[in-house]
């Protein structure tokens, strides 16, 4: 039996969630896209960058903006491995996301449907269009190899 | 009578926040210590970096990891003039800041002490200590006056 393939802006995340990995990063990919089309992709590289920030979405965001040259990303869709936490849950608030497509949920660090449930809240200025498990297996499937990795066991 | 003086990076905040406004961006600055040293300052800068994240807290804890080329913030304190909102305040989780010191509170946007209080979820990993009131009367006229203009009133 075939599997429903996923769509490619999520493919293209995992691959990058791979990269992460490889690279001794927890392993979460994202992508934004406009209309459609890929804008950029980034991996989670906190410790590559020395940066605190450096989330898979976070640096896609930042990249986005950068390239589009707006600092509003309201005609953008965010594609990211797993359930963002606050930070960047706060993030796609202010880039005013219009759609977020998520794979494996975080019931530790998420902010979405767990923790502060951000989008929730009501003084959240801005919720966008929400689609989680799109990808969930493999993303989820690909973080517990790498902390089973890091046990050692 | 004179007033109570502020502590240096307090001041410093603030003189960043003024910054902002002059650029057009909403007046918050930030500062990031350690062990009483100023190690870096910033100020708000979304419009002008092209940039959704670029909140002050944001620019200042990059620029600190990037400099003390570390990821965790744990030996530091941040100061900042308002405060910090669920992006910034996971991002204070993420950098492990020991102390964060702001000045006024933010009933909209802020996600310390309103919306999704982000220190006090279960699922905090870290709450730093937490100091507020810190300079607020200039930080909250600084912000009225910002929007007061805008508003052409």
């Amino acid at each position: 039996m075939n599997t429903w393939p996923l769509p490619e802006p999520m493919e293209q995340a995992l691959r990058h969630a791979q990269a992460s990995a490889a690279a001794g990063e927890v392993p979460v990919g994202a992508v934004v896209t406009r209309h459609g089309q890929i804008i950029c992709a980034a991996h989670n590289a906190p410790r590559t960058l020395h940066d605190p920030t450096a989330h898979a979405e976070m640096v896609a965001i930042r990249e986005a903006a950068r390239r589009l040259g707006q600092v509003r990303l309201d005609d953008c869709e965010l594609w990211v491995t797993l359930e963002p936490c606050a930070m960047c849950a706060g993030a796609i608030v202010h880039a005013r996301f219009a759609k977020l497509y998520y794979g494996a949920s975080d019931p530790k660090g998420g902010a979405v449907e767990h923790g502060a449930r951000l989008f929730d809240q009501p003084t959240c200025l801005h919720r966008p269009e929400i689609y989680s498990g799109i990808g969930e297996q493999p993303a989820a499937d690909m973080l517990r190899q790498f902390f089973r990795e890091r046990r050692g066991s």
